[in-house]
């Protein structure tokens, strides 16, 4: 299995949207990381997570398995602490195997509708 | 023609919306990826697709023509087993020949509402 | 000025919705094209259009004034031939000086919903 | 904290959706620019727009601390001139330590809808 990606990934438009309405957790609300490793080894992510007005703050640890993805809703990171729902942030992943980062977001602020946006993190 | 592209191509952040609602196949919830073949040569793409918990499945198989584009429903592959809808996954699609990879989600989860998301493959 | 951007870009997962709702021409579906010509001359740029099932077809000729963006609904391209709707497609588009080029998916099929769906074009 | 990004950063995409429905802020329709700047030092962006009939207008300034994102609605931009609603634009921003740059579209046009799109911009 070949190794793909980078080591270490940037999402500058992280805004988790509050409330959600609809049947959770299918749709609730949510900003959320893709990743898919490649490699034959576990890798430990660690995120920092970067505000408008305090410093970073992290890391946070996501494990994904070795040939695994894993799909992390922003929403559920609560060590060191938990991300405030609608507040702009934004997000610095660096794992120690490349690997690939997608960012999804999912609005159902308003209730019968959802909207979803996303793209590729930023390689560096 | 010139050959543009990448040889492999990795979408980490797969999930089939389901269920749908509205006509099919237009409505359909479906995740798709968009193949550009701008060489002359029919192009055999292999596809691993990965779990979050499971070894990888694969390859699937996708025949893009020479000078073609190819939208495949990723709730089309069946070969060698179907893909489950509303399960994360993630992919690799490897090329013989340069090809250019865009990433589509159609979401009809509620009745009356659709929603898009998409974006370029991650090339390696 | 500074030249940005690629001669070459490349959007395999072209698709114009149809039919669509509500007032003409902001609520009609479209598939859109957004470049940006930094430099300081006016470009014109050849587009190819790829089908799954016949040859290309093109060029079609698009021209951007020199520092200045057009955004160019494919609908509205004709000649040498009008680009059908509801019918998957690529782009190949070449451009003698560098550019940048953004796609953009506006979905109205369903009444009263508007779904948006967009992403960098691939630069070669 | 390592430097990541670049110093340049392209949207030919950009056209601030006119009018929104909900309440405001948060169902304003918007274009968003969102910055992440991993580096110690605070950084004043430099940001041009371009246009479909007239020359491009800037610089307009962004601050962006050391070690913070910032979130920029477009249509909050005002100085030298307010940038038009409804009216197809580009834009190319300057930063002078490397930074990351996303790119976000709320669409309310219709009432009770919300759209999304994005992605992240260009970088030269």
């Amino acid at each position: 299995m070949a190794d793909v990606g980078a080591l270490v990934w940037v999402v500058p438009g992280g805004h988790i949207p509050f409330p959600g309405h609809g049947p959770e957790p299918q749709f609730t609300g949510f900003d959320e990381l893709c990743v898919l490793n490649g490699t034959d080894s576990e890798a430990e992510l660690e995120l920092d997570v970067y505000y408008e007005d305090v410093d970073p703050v992290g890391p946070y640890r996501i494990l994904v398995g070795g040939r695994r993805i894993r799909h992390v809703r922003v929403n559920d990171l609560i060590d060191p602490e938990a991300i405030r729902l609608d507040r702009p942030y934004g997000l610095v992943l660096r794992s120690p195997v490349p690997v690939v980062v997608q960012f999804l977001r999912q609005d159902t602020r308003l209730p019968g509708v959802v909207a979803l946006t996303g793209t590729m993190a930023y390689p560096v």
